[in-house]
């Protein structure tokens, strides 16, 4: 298997993920029917990338290609059928969840990069395709965007630093694919950490404590 | 009168209905000066195809074209000085409002396959022409979009139905114009009798009852 | 100093009071954390112009600008930190925001014009960059935009009115910086005595009093 084939594999897993993640929230926090859980799952898991896509000023590239709508619309699809099994499968879904997060950070900020974004603008799409479907989940289910919140353990810090450690190197002239693999890493071992020992970053002095 | 200008005409008659609906969503459902009623009409009129139009990656052609922007400013001004004698009306609206969904379905998908796009991303933007509008409406008034709820009435299935019919037939290099015609007629009709018969898309299994 | 310098430097100070008022609405309505703080900051400051340049169909500029992203980070930065004691402060950021307004609102309406779009885009283009940013925040904090609401003292209405104060005279040919000017100054003080004497837009016949 290809260094590509292999990319765009765990790409599709994590937009499966996503897509399970998002439809599996829509149905436990409001009443939607067949069609909301399919287009939240849907939006989920492409969200993030098409709002990369908008600001970098392109076509958005997964709404455009029919593997990644998908698998999206697969994932949902499962989610809709089998949403009380799939509550036992939480923490998988979170390490699958935790996969497309890092995938999506780290592709988004070498698009970003590609595209001639400089190393600010990088990391913060990287976060954006990591973060941003999630947030538009939320935003239209009517409820703060777990990825602001004080308890959400490091959603988009980790995503972050995954994308941080792709641009950073990138300024310097290194665009060496293990950098990127490094970077997808560190994602993934800080947003599991996060959640194996309940991390949260700092809130503004003076909030009340949690 | 020439097809282009009867289909020109049915759409601008659609926007007023999208509107006139939009504006009196948001009278009924926040406290909302006329700045508040004028933009959320228009949203709700031009809404769907920003996003079709951002999705496809062109520029937004409802919010380059007056005429458009006018005749939902108009319905929207209407409205907000109407609202109390409207609420009688609300029939007759909810028919202008199936026609606009059908059209804005069906125009949505043929600029999708016209771009260029797949059969599965036209049927999708066709729906979203339809009921991204009412959607953005819904976000900024701070609910969950009825076109995500167990009892909509089916608002977005026939909008997906009637660009399916357009999509599917354009795979097989079948374009003629009364395909559009029939995707646009199922649409309303699937519309009118979901509301006419209450039906409603199914719900996740397990789901408590209406 | 240059006038291109001057207006930069207007701009710059705009987007950090933009900044600096999206991240305290953030800590004072929801349990944000600093990724919430600096996201939802950044969001108000470069939001509207964002959302323009989507609308125009080009590259959102202000995102691709680093000194745009680095002030509107600082500044919300500057909130995270500070927040207690900026309370106090709540008079002179409001003044500094009603600058912002002012200059987003014309600049916007500039933009579009030269981008070739018609009088009544342009004033739209130069509301939706005043305002912009300020909605998507509030629409992520779950609440209804106050731009929307009958107790926001005009918010929109300003902004609306520097722009239509650039785009109707550029319809006759009267393109001269000085009509700029007197836009921002309009929008300016229009916002400040809307603030001064609570100010309202009007509200839909048969609405409630406040």
């Amino acid at each position: 298997m290809s260094t590509k084939t292999l990319i765009l594999a765990l790409d599709l897993l994590g937009t499966f993920a996503f897509a399970v993640d998002g439809a599996l929230t829509a149905i436990r926090t409001a009443r939607v029917d067949i069609v909301g859980v399919l287009v939240l799952g849907l939006i989920t898991a492409i969200g993030g990338g098409v709002i990369r896509d908008v600001l970098l000023g392109v076509t958005p590239a997964t709404f455009q290609d029919w593997r990644y709508l998908t698998t999206a619309l697969v994932g949902a699809g499962v989610a809709f059928f089998l949403s009380r099994q799939l509550t036992h499968l939480a923490k998988p879904i979170l390490v699958f969840d935790a996969i497309g997060l890092s995938l999506f950070a780290v592709i988004g900020a070498t698009k970003a990069l590609a595209a001639g974004f400089g190393p600010l603008q990088a990391a913060l799409l990287g976060m954006i395709t990591g973060v941003g479907g999630g947030t538009i989940r939320d935003v239209l289910l009517n409820r703060v965007p777990t990825v602001f919140s004080a308890n959400s353990h490091l959603y988009a810090v980790p995503a972050l630093l995954g994308a941080l450690l792709v641009a950073i190197p990138h300024t310097f002239g290194l665009t060496w694919g293990w950098i990127a693999v490094v970077g997808a890493l560190v994602c993934f071992g800080v947003r599991i950490l996060a959640l194996l020992y309940r991390w949260s970053a700092p809130v503004p002095p003076g909030s009340p404590p949690l």
